[in-house]
């Protein structure tokens, strides 16, 4: 995975049509443009979906990535949000081995993070975290400590942040 | 958007290779099956990504989602993970208009939803908040009354609750 340094953050906003997201996802398939993470969700405007595409900013020259989106059907709007204003978050759930004697260890970390407990279990513990990137990255390499049983986070989701 | 309770939440554990994600698109528009939401990320396993696609069981006949996929390449396992006991979680960021005169109810919602502020302007707020997709519609029901401006949801991520 890049670092958080150099991710772009390219956001599309296309018409809720069946294919629509088949049409990007292929596009940039074509061109071997990589994603690393990909959310697509409904928005404030009816028919609209929000997709957010997470690249490695070292390997993917994403402003080729815009021009090939900018082309296709049933896109409305396609740019570059990647900016040190930019709201980045996501949510991960994990499910980490826990006994005795090391429960207590993971659960300060969750404080630490401000992360949630879903579940206790005599071996695992389920968790929630929301955040940066980076933070849930963080998280996640403390966790390995500790065995992560199974995992999934959303990936990243972008606004700007200004008035 | 379909009701909570007919949603059928489909999980795809896949290789990370280039070119996986526009398979599943593609054999999904095939088929005429519309995707609802669709979060893709990193797992624990290296190399291995995870995708969970949300469906409405109304109009949806998950069981062919699952066939369907399972005849690709590249992909690891499919499953529904539908089931009671699924913690669904995503994130919303939202910009909503906010006057000297709604401001300080529009942030005793943002508490009542243990919600957070990222940032606050004159005339607007920036919000964020992690849960089920259930508690995150309400929310926006609730938002716009004061008027969302932008907004982005990630899309569902699920974990089975179980030791």
């Amino acid at each position: 995975m890049a670092d958080t340094e150099s991710k772009r953050y390219i956001v599309v906003l296309a018409e809720n049509k069946l294919g629509v997201l088949n049409r990007i996802t292929s596009q940039l398939r074509k061109r071997n443009f990589n994603i690393e993470s990909l959310t697509a969700g409904t928005t404030e405007k009816d028919g609209i979906s929000r997709i957010t595409l997470v690249f490695d900013g070292e390997t993917t020259n994403t402003e080729q990535v815009v021009k090939q989106l900018d082309k296709l059907i049933n896109i409305t709007k396609v740019w570059d949000a990647t900016s040190e204003n930019l709201v980045i978050r996501e949510t991960l759930l994990m499910k980490v081995k826990s006994t005795k004697t090391t429960r207590e260890e993971i659960l300060q970390f969750v404080q630490a993070f401000k992360a949630k407990v879903h579940a206790v279990y005599k071996t695992s513990l389920i968790l929630e975290i929301a955040g940066s990137s980076q933070r849930i990255d963080d998280f996640i390499e403390i966790m390995k400590g500790f065995g992560i049983i199974e995992m999934v986070r959303t990936g990243a989701t972008v606004l700007n942040q200004k008035e």
